[in-house]
């Protein structure tokens, strides 16, 4: 494992542990009810699955992974909060190497998964990537960021973490969880705009369906589901809510509650399936 | 223009033609019943496109797109039967400086085009793509690369082209046809695999009704449509082929003539919809 680690540029481990306690932390992990692994957990959406999953049950371990662990505040806050019960590793979903590794960390110390959460997610990048207004105003390596990280990296992430979803702890079977977006369904499309983040999601509720039929052929068979959380008060929605409701934009707490309780209800027959916050199927 | 062609890597024209018999040429194009841009038109069904637009309509004029025009002896053969009616330029949806250059040789020399057929995609790619049988084979570049000629490609087209799209001439309203694919189609998906290639099909999908919604609202509006081919005998095929039964593999023939005339019945009615080669339209 140290070896492992000297060869990062970034550390694996947001707060470094003493290797005795970690290995201590690592062989408790086949007692817990269930071990979920959070991917994009700095911000955000990802940040609160982390954050409801370690409060709501006093036994399930999180894994939270996220781009830099060393500036994840917010993380290093919960660690604090719950340090036996949270391990924060470091994954870029641009970077397959680090999603390999990360992979590696959770088979060594934490054996199976019982739910991944995918959350990683761009909408706009300062000077590179601006939702588009209209066709003119495509621009191709926005296009392809995003398609990068809001399609190619899930389906990455799936590949690498996918061996390890083996036993539904608490959950009949388990559930892998892709976050995407309404604006992501081709039949509900009556505005146009937003080219890329409206392809690239699309193109991810298509691997994921994908994937998803392979994974219900396996011995120990996954569910797979795509969700939209709502327009939620986060950092991705920000320049956008002028033109949002009160009551229709949510609260991170709200929207992750009610995602949660779809994931806590999915059995194979949602797998390959596309839900709303409120548990409403959405059209492709 | 000898400027543009001197700043050229590769020659815009497959056959060199003397400045003032080209001119003489393009002064013409302002009289024909109308003109269609077929884009990857090397071979496969681009090609056959080409073929049929010349033969079905003396009067038609046919600007076909390829890679490298010096080396695709097929249109050179077709220039040499049709010399007045067709124009060969080079394209390449990875490149969007020759997508640019071309649609300003459109412009300047033949006016507002009536139809634009996205044809070029691929399935596989020698050392660098081959379709997904599982998960574990999805390889980033493929998935990359795939995305960005089977998607990317054609929006880029799309965004320099249509500001070309004008005038219907002998149609109703100017038409995009998007080569696209059954497999594209999410609701359709029983199978998995091809995850590359389903995902880059689906995100075209979307990229397409997004831009039809846009294209409908213009002065001049612009119908947009997605073909399904069918499982048709080219170069892209041929791998697969072993599986498919004899009477459901079709001759480029066969397949062009059926999506000509979808092509031909196109009204501001039918944008944004995904049409099978038998007319049927296929979910999403
Ligand atoms: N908020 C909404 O209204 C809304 C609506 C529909 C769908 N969604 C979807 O929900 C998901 C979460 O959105 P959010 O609102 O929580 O967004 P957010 O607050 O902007 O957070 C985005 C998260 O993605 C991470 N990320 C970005 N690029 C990454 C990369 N290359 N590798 C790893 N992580 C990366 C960010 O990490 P850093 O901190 O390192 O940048 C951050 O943790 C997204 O997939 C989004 O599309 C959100
Ligand atoms: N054949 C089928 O059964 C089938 C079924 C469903 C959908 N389709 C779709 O129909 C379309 C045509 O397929 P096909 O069967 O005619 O394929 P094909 O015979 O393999 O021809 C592919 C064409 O795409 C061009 N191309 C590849 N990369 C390009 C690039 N970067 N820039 C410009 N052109 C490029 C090729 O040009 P070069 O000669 O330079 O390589 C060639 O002209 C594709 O979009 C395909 O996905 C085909």
């Amino acid at each position: 494992m140290a070896g492992v680690l000297a060869r990062r540029k970034r550390p694996l481990l947001a707060i470094p542990l003493q290797i005795s306690r970690f290995r201590a932390l690592c062989e408790n992990a086949g007692s817990r009810a269930g071990v979920s692994l959070i991917q994009g957990a700095s911000r955000g959406l990802g940040l609160e699955f982390v954050r409801q999953l370690l409060e709501r049950n006093a036994k399930d371990f999180v894994v939270a992974t996220c781009r830099n662990p060393v500036k994840a505040e917010n993380l290093a806050a919960l660690k604090e909060k719950y340090p036996d019960r949270l391990q924060v590793l470091g994954l870029d979903v641009t970077d397959e190497d680090t999603i390999k590794e990360a992979a590696n960390q959770v088979s060594k110390f934490h054996g199976p998964l019982e739910l991944l959460v995918n959350t990683a997610g761009i909408l706009h990048v300062e000077n590179l990537v601006t939702p588009e207004t209209s066709l003119s105003k495509l621009e191709k390596d926005a296009l392809l960021l995003t398609f990068q990280i809001n399609a190619a990296g899930p389906a990455l992430v799936m590949k690498h973490m996918s061996p390890l979803l083996k036993s539904g702890g608490s959950r009949e079977v388990p559930v892998i969880a892709n976050l995407s977006a309404r604006v992501g369904s081709i039949g509900d499309n009556k505005l146009g705009g937003w080219l890329s983040y409206r392809a690239s999601k699309t193109a991810l509720n298509q691997l994921t369906k994908t994937i998803s039929i392979e994974l219900a052929r396996r011995r120990h068979p996954v569910a797979c589901v795509l969700l939209h959380p709502g327009t939620v008060d986060t950092d991705l929605s920000k320049p956008y809510q002028r033109n949002v409701a009160k009551e229709k934009l949510f609260t991170k707490e709200f929207s992750v509650s009610k995602l949660l309780a779809i994931i806590d209800r999915v059995g194979m027959k949602d797998t390959g399936k596309f839900f709303a916050w409120d548990g409403q199927e959405i059209a492709w």
